[in-house]
């Protein structure tokens, strides 16, 4: 039996794609091989390579200075190729907002100086720093944020207006709201949240700021020569891209981004406003920052939060344990997650708060 | 129907794992979700990594010393990987046998003064160039071999002993024959070739040698992290490894690596007995060095080539045409690839010298 998978990725992919990958898995698009075994130089998968592409730059309109490019490994591996293909003056800003966020400023000074010019950890980053009264760096190659914060289950509710080109690491929620392409010098994602099976990041940057990247830059980190050769400069992960590309068009055909996003702010809604209206479950994020993707809760006690997790998942409801760096649950709820599976958890959270009052 | 696929890489997988892989697709282990939807830190998630690193220090016979890890991406990266955890005294030494030989040494000097010891381009990478005559560098903080060129189709009959570690790249041999990993300092080989669909890197090394990776290696390209942390720091390519463990188990079920080598050997025995016997078609690689995994070879002109690769094609014998670096054909003949396969191409050689003598 299918379960509701609530993981923050890994995560729930859409099951008519699934279904598709099954199907054909013995015999991608009639070459009678898998997917999994064709040549990343046969015309039949640089078919799937740059309908990937074409679908992103269409579903997020990505102008057309931009490279898109799928490269190797998940978002903590660019957080080296950010400082090795953009910090020339070797300076850039960080604003921590997170556990990954942090992660990336550490990485950030390995190569230069990273200075964190915000910090919520304060407050066990419940929050987004306000971006209008930051001090950014006046000589900073660039400003990097990291958009929705998977861990404590924050978002941008807007972006810094800064100088610097914008980094986002958009891992956890790319694809799941409208955004402005061209406000940011650079998106990045990790696939294995809203897009495709783990082992594959998107990288969308503006061209021109991508030409000259440090010398020490390891070959197949430096975006210019991916964007030069259409992502297949050498193999690429081949099946997560054409699993990528199954999942953008199974996006396409719902209607897109504005649609989706109006699904994930309806899934929101009714898991935080049961939260909100319970005297039992709490959500500690300030209201404003609150992720439409990540939803951290817990009980009144941990005793019960161990109970909710154990009892959930002989439910159908899995992978709801919270980070260790927070405890309690999370229920990650992204673009795959059907609104069934958000109104199976909150009839569960009703029934178990009733149990346990 | 399913064709014979020589890709060089990504390439054939075994039938059986593909279909164990297809009928599990949507339920992994009972679990009610795709292997590319579980977690990376769910309990039936863990079990795939041990496992598969279990099957390769099995199969491989691995020291306890040694390290072993898989981590994101190809071989290529480790290019850059292999400086950047070995190069503490700025200097190594590289031996030049075809194309990635070439590119793994180019990375090098990025980071240090790479040495050339030994090339073997002055006849198009056709021999292995004698190791016991080659001028090591004392000073040399690691030797770094192809053992087995994929383009070019050669392999080392013997490989260097020499004071400084020896490090290889096994991409196109892991597991086709036995190795004495006690040997060498590092073997890595990417996935795409004979353990599973691409994406992924298996790296094996000695302990002592990766503890202090240089200062400016990023954090995702530190053997020792991935190997304190199980090849878990991160998410890593879940897909391709839960692939790697299947072929992994079906390889140990063959009788492992010794058994296929006899298979192999066998498998190549067919090919290069056809083609010396043939005054139709040549392989120019010198006896001695010939590769069992990746057979190069010509008919008498390109025209002829082109009309062999069509016609192949027509025959359910695909992506037999030649890296663009050599030219003509190269049948890749991984484990994956069934004797029957072998026996078909061989046909349809003859049939072709036959009709176009």
């Amino acid at each position: 039996m299918r379960v509701y998978n609530f993981a923050a990725g890994p995560s729930t992919l859409p099951i008519e794609v699934l279904e598709k990958a099954q199907a054909e898995f013995l015999d991608f698009a009639g070459t009678g091989m898998s997917v999994c075994e064709i040549s990343h130089r046969d015309k039949a998968y640089d078919a799937v390579v740059k309908q990937a592409e074409a679908l992103v730059r269409e579903l997020l309109n990505v102008p057309e200075d931009y490279a898109v490019i799928f490269v190797q490994g998940g978002a903590s591996q660019q957080f080296a190729a950010i400082p090795l293909n953009l910090m020339h003056n070797g300076k850039a800003d960080y604003i921590v907002t997170g556990n990954f966020a942090k992660k990336a400023w550490q990485e950030g000074q390995i190569y230069g100086e990273a200075v964190k010019i915000g910090d919520s950890s304060d407050k066990t980053y419940t929050y987004i720093p306000n971006v209008d009264t930051l001090n950014y760096s006046p000589d900073a190659d660039y400003v990097h944020i990291t958009s929705n914060n998977t861990i404590f289950g924050t978002r941008y509710d807007k972006f810094p207006t800064c100088k610097a080109p914008l980094v986002a690491d958009m891992s956890s929620e790319i694809f799941s709201r409208e955004i402005d392409v061209s406000k940011f010098g650079v998106i990045y994602a990790g696939a294995q949240k809203n897009l495709a099976p783990a082992g594959v990041t998107i990288v969308i940057a503006k061209r021109e700021l991508i030409q000259n990247p440090l010398k020490i830059c390891p070959t197949m980190l430096k975006w210019k020569i991916q964007d030069e050769n259409g992502s297949l400069y050498n193999t690429p992960p081949c099946f997560s891209i054409y699993m990528a590309k199954l999942v953008l068009e199974s996006l396409k055909a719902k209607g897109g981004v504005a649609a989706i996003n109006q699904v994930n702010e309806y899934k929101a809604k009714l898991l935080y406003d049961f939260i909100d209206n319970s005297s039992f479950y709490t959500n500690s994020v300030v209201p404003q920052f609150r992720s439409i993707m990540n939803v951290p809760f817990v009980t009144p006690n941990a005793e019960l939060d161990a109970k909710f997790i154990a009892e959930s998942k002989k439910a159908g409801l899995v992978s709801l344990k919270g980070h260790r760096l927070v405890g309690g649950m999370r229920a990650s709820i992204y673009n795959a997650m059907p609104v069934e599976g958000v109104k199976a958890l909150v009839e569960f959270m009703k029934k178990f708060e009733m149990e346990n009052k």
